[in-house]
């Protein structure tokens, strides 16, 4: 892969793991709720939830607590007891508390690639959350630039670009979600590393057949990435 | 004022009414809550949850949201209902939809200081939150860049003026909160104008006696700020 001078990385689920915290907090929560609410059911009431509050409350673990007291109350038909909802709080206190745990090879990979090219995060989510984390990482001195944006669309990337003078020949963007992370990017000319997560958010996932038109690189490991950029 | 090339705006209380929408949602909930709670035990109570999650949760109306359910769990022993949980969940959507009310002379001021400074709006909360903000107001198109930080110290004042390769010396803040929008700015040897709005969370509020020291301008109105700045 030639030209490319900037890598932009994804964070969650690409350089440290997330989505499985949110799971097993959905987990705890249906133990706590067993009393009201057959398991089964707060799953797809949940996501349901979520998604309809997508617009007013953006992602992150703050607007996941909201959806969750929210489908707790209405499934619970408003019998959720004080405490239940105090100790969904508290759950969502742990995960904001939870510990940053890097990914196989991140790090390795990072101080590897810093030689050669200028690093950024660019990361999707709640600026509080992704600004503690990416802290906690201990990553952050390898990173010339952190953008946490809204949304990951190919507007935001046009304009990240353009912000910081990077033509998209030269822009390589790796993270594991093919929609926010690799088809907008592809979509604008630059380059896009696709790394699979083994747990995908269901709204972060997409049919892949949509995908057959465009052109991305897919690994297995961040690891791969320097001999990717090498060959 | 010479030299002056760039000009940051606070967002909340300086171009759009914002703490009023919080203090009216307070009130709501102490009427929600009327059968559990003493109004007057509410406030304090809130505030001391509020300043207990800072660290956690950051600023904006999803930080606002869980901690005034949690005061309400706490201060009505367990006793408040799932509908009356619902009812501050739906609260908080009011206030996220609350159309974006521009304070007096905003518009006019942008537009006639767009015409010989880049302007840049510089604030502090929820990145989604004040992205949606920002897009309702409709002053969008008259600020070339939109910085949305989680907190407003010097060190956040330096790297964006390094981002945008701004000398200090050129840089003008404008905003109602001597905490956030002045002192710090006057500290890194940039000016501050401070427009006090009528009312100031109390989180925001700083003993005037700190600010002898240091040296900004004072105006009662934005459509002041031409003057200062041809004066």
């Amino acid at each position: 892969m030639e030209n490319i001078n900037y890598i932009a990385f994804d964070a969650d689920d690409t350089l440290w793991v997330n989505e499985p915290i949110f799971q097993s907090a959905e987990e705890k929560c249906k133990e706590i709720l067993g009393p009201y609410i057959a398991p089964s059911e707060l799953s797809d009431r949940l996501y349901e939830t979520e998604m309809k509050n997508l617009k007013l409350f953006g992602y992150g673990i703050k607007s996941f607590m909201l959806s969750l007291i929210e489908t707790v109350v209405e499934l619970s038909d408003n019998k959720v007891s004080g405490e239940d909802v105090q100790q969904i709080i508290d759950l969502g206190k742990d995960m904001i508390r939870h510990p940053v745990e890097l990914l196989d090879s991140v790090e390795e990979t990072v101080i590897t690639l810093k030689e050669d090219y200028t690093l950024m995060i660019l990361t999707k989510g709640d600026l509080f959350d992704q600004e503690s984390k990416i802290a906690r990482s201990g990553l952050d001195p390898h990173f010339k630039h952190i953008e946490i944006v809204s949304k990951k669309n190919e507007d935001v990337y046009s304009n990240i670009l353009s912000r910081y003078a990077i033509e998209p020949s030269e822009f390589l963007m790796i993270g594991n979600s093919l929609k926010s992370d690799v088809l907008p990017v592809s979509s604008i000319g630059a380059q896009a590393v696709h790394i699979p997560f083994h747990t995908t958010w269901a709204h972060e996932t997409i049919d892949p057949s949509d995908t057959e038109k465009d052109g991305y690189h897919k690994l297995e490991n961040i690891s791969q990435v320097p001999q990717l950029l090498n060959g």
